[in-house]
């Protein structure tokens, strides 16, 4: 079968030919329909990122397969399901596995990128690691996974976010800050969308978003506070870092939340404290979920196939070099993914 | 203005002329756009209840208006507003009172049963008592207040329902069992629904309903189980008593949650305690739910008005007695509302 | 080495040599320093209780030991250790297992009833399962497994009882019963403790308790409201079953909770469900706890040494069968346990 | 009677004579039996602070008295009670102080800084602010209310703290961490103390604490680590700010808890933001806790009198200046009373 690999750190992925998967005991093999493009790609592309990765690799943490075959062990009815996959796998046995919580494993590892990935035409999981996603499935749920993850741990299960919450999401048309728009408007929360210019405010707008926008710029805190008559909202999800940390910190209310997601623009800032205990914030540190938050985001969407990722392209596997360097414009808005049959 | 009122237990309401309402301090005066009929209407009608009741009483505890005129200290800005009422009061200084649960105060009133409600043209209610639903919204908001309120407090605040947690809802062509049944699609739960006939089973698919249907009768315990694959359900709502409980908790999977929300058929019934303690059961009794209730679930169904109330019936305010006894009938699916303008 | 076994339901234990055991892989041996009897002695002995036994079988549920053996992959510094046992094992790979919550687990066993338990002179368990208690930790440690646990997760982790609220605890000076005393004192809450007779209530005095004692008779539910001024409590723990259950509902002030623990006089009782929605109650059904409950509890007792069980009867591992009559003594308070070196 | 009054920014307190103080409605007048010294005394007295302070002012935060006469409206059984004082006040009516949350009010001001407190011989206050003690009460529970509650609200209502967990405490015999140190030993967590030098190490270790003590100093984080096998731990009271933000986040574990209680040493502070989502990090700021958390630690203090305050100095309310200037040494430990009758 056909995979793209990443042979070498600084060079672009490459198609190859690979053995095609059987089912260990317990796993299953998918023929991937699609998988869905992250950051991750770029930074094992370039290698530099203090986590110790070897190569080669097959890239691919989002992934939208058809159950082929099955291991020994695992139930017959799995067969022919469409699946998505949680992306990540853990020792099984530390107090963090037991309790339900892997991402938290000293040894957890990310699919696609600490072991092999969806950039492939078939795949071999854990059969425990597969959520069903139902026949007709389009291939934007390919797109779901990490984005979708991260934004319901954050969001939901940490922050408590309910309807009748007022929620500002930063970067609200890349990858996880879209997939946090659309849960908290499925959960009927009302978000405050923060975007970088005015082309990703019209993409925002014709994407169904039906909230605030405030595109960034002179008095953003100012801006956000007067959305709710200047007693400031009820949660940031913020993924940026230290361009945006101490905004996000004197936006929130009184008793507010900070779901602070990872860094895009440097993670050293000078914190202002008294926001923290004068507010009597809490603030919760998350960069990925847990298994349980891909079957409740699964759920979720497919009562609300409207909040499904926004696909803005799509490329064959074999243009999977083309397909990342999407992934670097800066200008881009919604998901990419591979179609990978 | 003109007025329903029940003056004698035992008779039908009759229409009255009575003084327009003033705004008292800290209150606003709503003209009545809309009012939605409940049981409780019956309640006061027959007068048998248990609960001191006083006549003459003007009935209605779901209200939709429009604000037309504010008492001293009230902001400006609710001026014109079309919003929801909230149908109690309470003591405002106890424990429960002053931790945000009026609805566990000793001295908790409900509007249209223990003081005047809404089958009016106009009412006075507290300014803190409203919540603002938009300009356009459409009559069938006046059939939210009750029904929803409860549904949320019993699935959402007390039983934790989410995305990816299976509910049963019984009486689900009901008020409250379709509040609860629209609730839990919204959030993405997968909801099982029950409902007493094969025609209710056609009325709630017809309303947009993409869970599953059983009709109550043999077996019904193993046909719930076996839309779980034998496990049993996360969540069962409960508001039938005596003819249901003891299913409901058999239905439920080990560490599953029953919301239990009154009786309709009895209130003594033989338990099997066993269920309880062997399968790990949480069980949490609830009537109404607080003002924190009416925020969150008016703002979720302005994200979804697909889960707003189906209104079945509507009578202009001068019907009002011939729309209770649309009430009565058993056979009767959705809400029924008076027009008050 | 020595060990009690049950060899047929209906007849005493006998004292039996059996083989030294060996740690297997992850496993540790411990030299059985004293074992705690509890009720499942009884049931193990009798053998109808509809639990699928097998026999012959060393009972012992209770285990406190000292590590004198270590199976391949155990760390070094448990060699030595004095510990507790969590007396369960199950599956380790459904969900429920996953969620640290084994005990939900469809293949739960308990030591000494399911699976070979500590009524001997040394056993292997899991070294995953056990708990160091300081090497000064007297034997009455032994008698605070299943009791300790069962009443950790009921009070504290189902039930939220802390400082500042009311606990009414049926049958005080039971194993169950006193263990919930104990902790909910340590606790900092204000503990009522029902006892069945002028005699225990002198015993439980006499161990130090310095809450509310009331003697079960005419008008008990009326006594505890008026502990309160009428109010009702915070938290009942029940573990009687039908002869309380109704009594439990009706102590409890409005959105207070129910800790239900099993039943000892019957599973089936007429319940009057307006308690529980008109009162807005919540229940939960507890049997036993999961392993991070005895980690907890272990960890209050070295600071609160006040609150270890109080050990009534102690015996030497051969008089296990004489041990065991003292369990059906309706009379009897405390715990027993057996001296196994 | 007299009073001790701050007429003067920066000047020492005198005393005054003041009229005696009546019991409006809803009120009830105490013997102030003595007065616990806060850090709040020196802010008044200096007066730059930021908050808008208007002189003169009786300090006093933390009351400890007896009821001698009772408002319209209050109940007779509070007459004679030995009682502490809830040190705040707040609006009543937005949904911060509805749902229980004064603290979080706009309008909540502190007794003692803003309103008159109780350096004096006897104060009025609201008979809903008050908590009965027991008649035997000692002068100790006079340095309670503060630092208790802040120390309850921070470690067990946000952080979650019970037994089973590792918690550090920052400045361990200062009020606050002092505090902070009994509370979470009567709950059974292990703590780990935190202490400026030696002499406070042997000063603390004389209390009869039974944890870690740690000085400050080279490779602290480091020495905590190791106190927990190298995986940090589970929550860390850090009320210092800018000199030990970084180390209190490096201590921690993975979803390990910071409870951020205020400044003393600046809030302004270089942040890795890497910490908090790498490792899942939860903080929580807390500057004072609700009337709630007054209650729960009184009970707690009830079961457990090893955990009151150490008074180590006690003064009569006329040297009320002199014993402010124990306040400002920095090598002192323990709490200072006033003894005001
Ligand atoms: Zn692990
Ligand atoms: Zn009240
Ligand atoms: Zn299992
Ligand atoms: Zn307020």
């Amino acid at each position: 079968m056909r995979a793209q690999v990443q042979e070498n750190h600084g060079e672009p992925i490459v198609s190859r030919e690979r053995p095609e998967p059987v089912a260990a005991p317990g796993e299953v093999v998918l023929n991937v329909l699609a998988a869905g493009l992250n950051h991750l790609d770029l930074w094992l592309q370039q290698g530099d990122t203090g986590d110790s990765l070897s190569l080669p690799r097959v890239p691919g943490t989002d992934v939208l397969g058809e159950v082929i075959a099955l291991g020994e062990g695992v139930a017959a009815d799995l067969l022919g399901e469409r699946v998505l996959v949680y992306p990540g796998r853990s020792c099984g046995t530390c107090d963090f596995c037991q309790a339900g919580h892997p991402s938290a494993c000293r040894r957890f590892e990310i699919m696609g990128y600490s072991y092999d990935g969806g950039y492939a035409e078939q795949i071999a999981v854990p059969a425990g690691s597969v959520v069903s996603v139902g026949a007709d499935a389009p291939l934007s749920w390919a797109a779901v996974p990490v984005s979708y993850i991260t934004a319901w741990n954050a969001l939901v299960v940490k922050g408590g976010l309910t309807a009748g919450k007022v929620a500002v999401i930063w970067g609200a048309t890349g990858g996880l800050g879209n997939a946090a728009v659309k849960i908290a408007e499925a959960l009927g929360a009302h978000v405050v969308a923060i975007v970088g210019s005015e082309e990703k405010a019209l993409w925002l707008s014709s994407s169904g978003f039906s909230g605030d926008i405030l595109v960034r710029g002179d008095d953003l805190v100012k801006r956000v506070r007067a959305v709710t008559g200047g007693r400031g909202v009820d949660l940031v999800l913020d993924h940026v870092g230290s361009a945006t940390w101490n905004d996000s910190l004197r936006m929130l209310a009184v008793r507010g939340h900070l779901a602070f997601c990872g860094v895009t623009t440097g993670y050293s800032v000078e914190t202002d404290l008294r926001q923290i205990f004068g507010k009597q914030l809490t603030i919760a540190g998350t960069w990925i979920g847990d298994p349980a938050d891909l079957e409740a985001v699964v759920s979720l969407l497919q009562k609300h196939p409207e909040a499904l990722p926004v696909v803005q392209n799509s490329f064959t596997l074999d243009d999977a070099a083309a397909a990342q360097e999407t992934l670097a414009d800066p200008s881009g808005n919604g998901k990419t993914i591979l179609r990978c049959q």
